[in-house]
């Protein structure tokens, strides 16, 4: 049986997976209420980020308690600050997912994002949803491995970012100046999602290996 | 004399105060470079994050020996924790930095902003840069009243981000879909760089009184 202080430490890594899964859910569901013009999935999506949010601060509690009462050292000290950045990032994924459902919900019941761009769109959100479930998988697991491979998935998410400017900046382009800045936010929430979910896979292969990955920083 | 467990701790709240100075030098810079089409300059600013990036690195290592070799607990425990987050968010705000001028170089020789656009970019860029020249004094003097009053000026931020949009939306836009990108994209880049700010200046509040800010989330 593991002791109480070992509980707690697992605990904290469970916290990280279940934040992870609560950020996929609300990125997949901010998506569809985007591309549906669905204003009460967007507001679901809204409400339930504060879910998001109190994980968080139970998970730094949590580290805080811990940090208090049983002065961890070497290995252990070092998985709990990490949690606490990589908390932090999985709480800014939420907000990402929110700010999408925003956007859903100020142009309703218009459809916000062009038929041409709807392709482009489902591919981003798909693969950050993608994304986030291979960085829970990755923090359950500890696979080194794949955090690595993750790497590729955000290099196909800045094509796909790419891709979006690319459309817009063509002469067919014709949907408008407010199409386009909704446009280039989602753009941009979508690629920091990403970002952020690989990030948290980069401290899974720091607290394995005590290495750091290169382009750690962007 | 002090010992040297509070001259480690005085020391992560120096470097706090320097990396807001950094910070702040950096958007100031990258402004002059967007609004001068400074090729130059653009490259500076680029080059110079590297230094916040050391400097937090080099924070986190202290906070961590901290951490694990003095193992504080109470209030000292909380500043050191409080710190790497705070470090995070000021290392964050290098990088918007760092966006404004990428965006300069990638538009050389031709200029990014459209003339009617000007002032308000100034006046995003201005508002950012008093605001993180607040934050390190907050920091530095741990002063909850200049902490609340910060939210006024982030307040001032954002209906600076809002007339951007409006002008934008206005019939009389006339700068085309490239230059409504940019600008949408630095609009955001200022907006988020005043909320690192504000968060930073959040937490030295919740540093000294224990009690997290109304509105700590956005």
């Amino acid at each position: 049986m593991r002791d109480s202080y070992h509980e707690t430490l697992d605990g904290i890594t469970d916290d990280l997976v279940e934040m992870s899964r609560l950020a996929g859910a609300a990125m997949e569901r901010a998506t569809a209420a985007l591309l549906g013009a669905d204003l009460a999935l967007a507001e679901r999506v809204i409400a339930a980020d504060e879910e998001v949010d109190l994980r968080q601060s139970a998970l730094e509690a949590k580290a805080f308690d811990l940090l208090a009462l049983q002065q961890p050292v070497a290995t252990d000290l070092r998985i709990v600050v990490t949690s606490l950045r990589m908390s932090a990032d999985l709480e800014r994924m939420g907000d990402l997912a929110q700010h999408i459902a925003k956007i859903a919900r100020m142009r309703y019941p218009e459809q916000t994002i062009p038929y041409d761009f709807r392709p482009v769109i489902t591919d981003m959100s798909r693969l950050a949803v993608r994304i986030v479930e291979k960085t829970g998988e990755i923090i359950a697991q500890k696979d080194v491995k794949a955090a690595i491979e993750l790497e590729r998935d955000d290099d196909e998410m800045d094509l796909l970012h790419r891709k979006l400017f690319t459309m817009l900046l063509a002469p067919s382009y014709r949907a408008g100046i407010e199409c386009a800045i909704d446009i280039t936010l989602c753009g941009r929430y979508y690629e920091r999602y990403a970002d952020h979910a690989v990030s948290v896979a980069r401290r899974v292969v720091y607290l394995v290996t005590g290495e750091k990955v290169a382009g750690w920083r962007r």
